[in-house]
């Protein structure tokens, strides 16, 4: 695209110096001035925030070598903490990200199931509180929390809009409760696209390079990262891979459509066909209840990697759907890198991702003018938490800087 | 998304400043003051260098209402002119757009049909030096020729892919050949993208807007813009609309894909099925002739149109097929406005535009958080030719500014 914010001016600073020192280990005021081209007295200044922040702390000096010996830097890792939590039907899980990124606690209970909104926000509080105690961090210094959802959201009220799988939660202003009970602030987002912006700042993506990110949670979704911002469209919407059309004139979708990937591909209609062929599949303990359709997911997928004939030929089925939508993204996009996470993807990611690179291989248009890249999540079950944990961090770190679920006003 | 330009600073003032006086009229530098709220001196050193160009001249002076009368300032239309060239196996159009954007000729000859690229090269330097003469413009007034092709461009190179079209083309270098021989800036484009851009601007679509232009020309392809800049993915080759799948593993296409919509819903498939249907047809003067394809799809259009039920029927499972894909693409990018354009919307556009505008209605994603307007370009056929005009004009005005098929450095 046409337009590039340099990376070495205004706000995007502060982040840069604490990507370098968080990479290069210890590290010196010379060298990164050197590394930035920045001018010593605005390396001077951003340092002296970071370290009065607590953020970047003093580690020693380098070994005389005839100069002066220089102070060196590092990362004060625990000294701040992103939480993000992933809100499902199923399951709620909480986690904390340190400075660096590292994940330094995980916990998961119960899901919003068909409970009441209010309930389940008052479990969210307990359990953050329980979760913090838990890892013995001090409240005073939580960045934030995110929590992400399937589904769409109103950006503006912080609240979720009708996500199929949480319908009860339809408008209800979940930011803004959690802010009140927390004391702390919450933003509220979807989880493919948390799942995006952390893989993207995980691995380091360059920011010319055309990002996106495959979800495979209870529905399918996608992000796409573009000069280094999170796409989102006239709404935030943008990346509905689920309702792409697969099939002209197919199956209808509760979403409107017909023929939608969802409809096909996704781990519940891929469970009622399990359903169907349950008399070949009597080797493989699934329970067919719609509040166990993970477990039965990855029960499913666990049969199909250890090569039960009748569970890889339905995994084989969604894994192609989902390639076939996603050469249609990488089409649209002219991608170069693809990751493939979400809970569906724990498992049965290698059959996606050589699903997906297969496809690609022989069907994306731009394969002659380069290569598309197809890698799979460190952590897929647990990437749009890490994700949200990793935004709110990063976001009080160096507001406005990087690829944000919150736009810009 | 988070980024924003500021439009009142940098390369784009002096845009901005053309720009309001192109559309406000004739207007003094103090409304223009008040209108961009850039300093006065300001104002002045870009009137000043307008006007230096010949871009911009002074009109008169405000009738006197007590105070100083002011100096009035206009566009000067003629000052300059941007040459658009749309390149097709049919036919060849060259048309030229004046400072104000408005067309000032237009002339069409035989396309490249089968013929030597160097032959036909040749053709387009005769047809530009006779259209400049036919016009009484004079070369020195050319800001620049802009060529677009259907298909994939080697942008860096300047030439043209392999377009299934125009399979000879492939790696021609197309620009460099006619720089030399024209003496002016030459840049080759995508017909799609140039199109897009063109009806971004004569629209004056906001740069927050999510705006994407469905073309349909021999093929099917889109440009999308996104914050005001064309959507150009790793190589250039973003909005493939016409190899999106509709069908899984349906028909393989010559990408490598299968299923692709341009397999289906492409003027050639069409009267694929045109002929099959032919005895239903008799009263439709088809040629069935592959050189005349066009004109075949505008004839099949015009019985459509007018109420013949076969060729309604035809036409309309072309349109219900691109409104399918239209859907992917609004739910992928949360588009506001989509504009249809290209050779095939001249005639038929009614029809697309209807069949879009149903399916979104019922299908798009984000249908109840924004409404999306789609529109038809107002002069489908030769959409892409202005688009390329315009944007060799806007390029030489303000250089840098704006959507560009030309990525910046």
């Amino acid at each position: 695209m046409a337009r590039r914010e340099s990376i070495l001016t205004g706000p995007g600073s502060q982040a840069l110096i604490v990507d370098l020192i968080r990479s290069s280990g210890p590290i010196s005021r010379t060298e990164l001035t050197a590394a930035t081209g920045l001018t010593q007295p605005s390396i001077s200044n951003i340092v002296r925030r970071l370290i009065d922040d607590g953020i970047v702390r003093e580690t020693g000096r380098t070994p005389s070598q005839g100069g002066k010996p220089r102070t060196l830097l590092e990362i004060n890792a625990r000294a701040r903490y992103g939480i993000g939590v992933q809100l499902g039907f199923e399951s709620i899980t909480i986690v904390a990200t340190d400075v660096r990124g590292g994940v330094v606690g995980r916990q998961l209970v119960d899901g919003a199931g068909a409970g009441q909104p209010d309930e389940t926000a008052e479990r969210i509080v307990e359990l953050y509180r329980a979760f913090l105690s838990g890892l013995g961090l001090d409240a005073a210094s939580v960045a934030g929390v995110a929590v992400v959802t399937p589904g769409p959201i109103a950006l503006a009220e912080g609240a979720i809009l009708a996500a199929p799988s949480l319908p009860l939660w339809d408008g209800y202003p979940l930011r803004d409760v959690l802010a009140d009970a927390l004391g702390v602030p919450v933003i509220i987002g979807n989880d493919a696209a948390a799942a995006t912006i952390g893989e993207f700042w995980s691995r380091q993506v360059s920011r010319n390079e055309a990002f996106a990110c495959v979800y495979l949670g209870t529905g399918i979704g996608a992000g796409v990262v573009l000069d280094g911002a999170l796409l989102r469209g006239a709404s935030s919407n943008a990346g509905e891979l689920g309702h792409v059309t697969i099939q002209i004139d197919g199956e209808p979708c509760y979403c409107g459509n017909q023929g939608c990937l969802e409809r096909y591909a996704a781990p519940g209609p891929t469970i009622a066909a399990a359903r169907a062929a349950r008399d070949d599949l009597d080797d493989v303990n699934l329970t067919f209840d719609p509040a166990s359709l993970s477990r039965d997911f990855d029960q499913l997928a666990r049969a199909a990697v250890g090569g039960q004939t009748v569970a890889a030929e339905l995994l084989q089925r969604s894994a192609d759907q989902i390639a076939a939508a996603t050469v249609t993204l990488a089409n649209l996009f002219d991608l170069e890198r693809i990751v493939l996470a979400g809970p569906g993807m724990a498992v049965a990611g290698s059959v996606y991702a050589r699903a997906i690179r297969e496809r690609l291989e022989r069907s994306f248009f731009a394969r002659n003018a380069h290569s598309i890249a197809v890698e799979l999540s460190s952590n897929p079950r647990d990437a749009a938490a890490i994700g949200a944990a990793a935004l709110v961090l990063q976001g009080s770190i160096a507001p406005g800087h990087g690829p944000s679920l919150i736009p810009a006003a």
